[in-house]
């Protein structure tokens, strides 16, 4: 793995910022665990209303919470002045979210000026065992001197 | 676009029973507006605690009814003892899913006995002016003698 | 479908250009057969030195015209003085390209300032029926100011 | 990394065997460097006849040996009666390959009785130093009781 060094060492507290306004984030119970340079990882627990008809978590809440990890873990790594867009991603259903937990981590595959590239792994936690449930591969897009605040209003 | 034949003539109830069992529908409030052989039409009206930090639609909530609608559309061709899972998906984000109604369409491209590929687009709603915000491409499995339906209890 | 209007009237030129400097499609033997505005179509004859293990078409050569038919695609819409790059694209292999040709249409589905989203259907033909055995969606870049030319030397 | 034990004690003379039977990998000039269980490498040396427009190893060149080692990466897991079909795959293009050897290194992230999932790096050399060019995403299909043999004839 490789390690990476922010550009702006308030790189958390503008993670943390950004990921307290994704309204989704509330609304499913999702935590924010823990932001390191190029490496976020968020919780979910389980709840009977974010499932799909077998009562597992949706693939659709699973990609959510992957697509916040793998796109903060870029986010880190961005100047302070700049937004992030995630322009496509690709998940892989390794088996059913069938648990308590699920956690996503995101980390950056190759960082870059205008697209980053990153990769995240969801687990879910079934009565304290944890097992791959999801693998993540995305591309991401940094606007530069748009920093990342809600609209105006 | 090729015209499929379902297998099951009671393709179009399975399909709504099976969603009306998708919690995450309910708790973001997505319908399903149309359900033909091979193509399944699913509708989200905007809510504020739906969004990113920007205040659109979140990605995770647009892949969430893109996998659903490819997923029935390949799931209304399977037979009457099916289940459908999703083995992967990819999102391409094409523009910022900023508007007041999401509109995901599903379509099977390649119909199979084990494996489907199906394809969704979405488009946003805008002020009466739609938008297309994202293209899906899917696989799903079909597990045939396991009907879809909830865990026993 | 979309129709395009090209930016560059030269860009059927170009694309031919550019094309004939891509020494693997001479390797291989492929030809381009057709060029409009967001539309490019390649075609490859079967040789038993293009195959995977079972004497069909490889998923690599598969993979190859359709990255280039989605990319020219893509560089038909492009101004005169811009370079096209792949960023990523996704292939879904839908039945084993056993034939004598194979034909890759790539398409673009959204065209961009910087990213550009195609498609590609690729066909192949066995005894004169065709049948359709991969889809691609990709993601380019288009480089600004940087010609598509040969490194100097 | 988790390690895998594969069920035929004979997979690396089964995966060297099916190598050999690529055609496209004569035709490239591409070498199968080492098989373990879960993981293979292959390599191939640049020549000018695998580029793209700009003198660099085209995309599909680079997919071509990652598919096959990601491929041959969950082939040897499979039991001795078994063939490998890549269902689909996803490549990110991380730089441009412009070097001297490119190295793609498969391996699976998660082994099944029917599909399995695998990733691969592509690393390319140029004066000796090494650099990522390229991450794929792949799922695969184990076809249980067809032994991967050339077709008779």
């Amino acid at each position: 793995m490789p390690e990476f060094k922010p550009r702006d060492a308030g790189f958390a507290a503008r993670v943390r910022d950004s990921f307290g306004r994704q309204s989704i984030m509330d609304l499913m119970g999702a935590r924010l665990t823990r932001v390191d340079p190029g490496e976020v990882e968020i919780e979910l627990p389980f709840r009977p209303d974010l499932c799909q008809q077998h009562g597992f978590f949706h693939a659709g809440v699973t990609s959510t919470i992957a697509d916040s990890a793998g796109g903060y873990a870029g986010f880190s790594l961005f100047p302070a002045d700049a937004s992030v867009l995630t322009v496509e991603f690709k998940m892989n259903l390794l088996a059913p979210a069938d648990g308590d937990l699920l956690r996503a981590v995101g980390r950056v595959i190759k960082p870059g000026r205008t697209l980053t590239v990153t990769e995240a792994e969801v687990i879910v936690v079934k009565d304290g065992k944890a097992k791959a449930c999801a693998h993540m591969l995305q591309t991401l897009m940094c606007l530069q001197g748009r920093a990342d605040m809600p609209a105006a209003g």
